[in-house]
């Protein structure tokens, strides 16, 4: 049985859900406290999508946790196929989220200049919610191909 | 060695290369002949992201070709390592792309009724344009995990 960085039940698998659900949240918190938010569809799925993966990463970081303290192994074949497939769901998600929502900047700042003209805009705070989503995804995707990769192997 | 359906060098994987190359091809000749794309930035990437697409995807369909032939064995690290790193870049753009620009047109139909007011943009060209980039995309997908399950196990 192999143990990659990033495996459940292990202190870098541990690492890894709490710094996906700390970008999460704070991609989250970020969007919400923006005002005007809500002009754009895009921003809401990101919100959805995020508090999603917050869900996702806190319950896995938790079962971590119990998996140490109890010394659990937590490497069999269908609990492994569950990660996998909730893994890439949630990560196409916020991916897709990310995405919809940095083409709709790309549209307020450079193609129509919406940004400039409407000052109730938080088009910076947009933005950095958006960063923090794409950073939230990347770990995820990183999970994602470490439990692939491991029911792969296994 | 196993060969799953979509493997490098055989009937199954021919059809799927070729099955992205048409859709994105598609895809691409759609929005390239909506009038009005280039007014928004997301549009041009999608337009990029499935030229990318289809260079990629018809050139391993050739290999496929190529491989059937000549009855040669594709099926070893290197060239598979290629394949994933190379499979997963393309579909993670064209999945970008594809978002992005869904998230422009829900703000053109849904957030600002631009589509309306605005006769000179073809939305639902932009629309099925879209749409053909998904299919797309979740073909090359299919062919990223058979890769990376094929890596992982060879």
């Amino acid at each position: 049985m192999k143990s990659l960085f990033g495996s459940p039940g292990k202190i870098s698998g541990l690492l890894l859900r709490t710094c996906q659900c700390l970008f999460a949240a704070s991609s989250l918190s970020v969007m919400a406290s923006a005002s005007g938010f809500s002009t754009s569809t895009s921003f809401c799925f990101l919100i959805a999508a995020m508090g999603l993966q917050v869900l996702w990463s806190f319950g896995l970081a938790c079962l971590d946790i119990h998996a140490l303290r109890l010394k659990k192994d937590l490497h069999n074949h269908i609990f492994l196929s569950l990660l996998v497939v909730g893994d890439w769901v949630t990560a196409i998600l916020s991916l897709a989220a990310a995405c919809s929502s940095a083409g709709v900047m790309v549209v307020f700042i450079k193609d129509t200049n919406i940004c400039r003209s409407q000052a109730a805009l938080s088009c910076n705070t947009f933005q950095i919610s958006i960063a923090l989503a794409f950073m939230a995804w990347f770990l995820l995707a990183v999970s994602s191909y470490v439990m692939f990769w491991l029911l792969a192997t296994i």
